[in-house]
């Protein structure tokens, strides 16, 4: 990512804290967020909030937003979510390493963080792993990722 | 899960050691698997694999086998693939507690495990809380997950 990159984010209330916790750390992360909602602690449905990302993110391409941050409770229901768009590639990190891989291999242009599962620490060093890293563009994992855009 | 449960079971070729590995420990998990694939070490394309799972495990419901595991290298890729189906929730595992939630709040009735993030005794645990689970029938789950049940 340049350091100029804006992202998208959004949760779902349980979500909430930690998006605040990353807006705030934006700096050291070297990019913007522009922030999708929701912004009050009000119980939501976490598919309403993955799936507005996601079709903003669809609707960006090209530009120069092209990649987006989900968070839930656990982080898997946004994951599950953001996956049924065939032009999303989603990773569900609990480790940088995760996060790496997933950019690197799957191309994956949302990154999905449980806020019950990681702390503000380790989500701010798997968020830098994902921009870190960069898409791998060898022919087999091409081939994979062609595979995984038709709808099912 | 019953003693008796039958889990369909599927990975690509960087998965397929840890895959061999949950086989030989089948006993201990109280359950049987159907392997679907692959047999050899020779390279495959993980949505390959992740969709013959999962178009087993639709067209096997309602019926004795409802449950799927998928491995990959990191996970990640059979966990995109297989969430790409809309009657599949599939959870991609580092921890206990991320299975643990995955069937309690979002009925996940696929596991996904990264063979190359997480070692034999690590998977035996993972699988084990995915399967002392039990799906939470609240009606918050319940109305987030029918909205995952739509085409994209």
């Amino acid at each position: 990512m340049t350091p100029s990159a804006n992202l998208l984010i959004a949760s779902d209330h349980a979500g909430l804290p930690l998006k605040e916790a990353l807006r705030k750390r934006a700096p050291e992360l070297g990019i913007t967020f522009t922030d999708l909602g929701p912004a009050s602690l009000a119980s939501v449905d976490y598919p309403d909030y993955a799936n507005l990302l996601c079709e903003k993110l669809i609707a960006s391409k090209p530009g120069p937003t092209t990649l987006g941050i989900l968070i839930c409770g656990s982080g898997i229901g946004v994951s599950i979510a953001a996956n049924r768009h065939p032009e999303i590639r989603a990773v569900l990190a609990e480790s940088e390493e995760v996060a790496k891989l997933g950019r690197e291999h799957n191309h994956a242009n949302v990154l999905c963080l449980g806020a019950r599962i990681v702390n503000e620490e380790l989500a701010l060093k798997i968020v830098k792993s994902f921009l870190a890293a960069r898409p791998d563009p060898d022919q087999r994992h091409l081939r994979r990722i062609e595979k995984l855009s038709h709808r099912k």
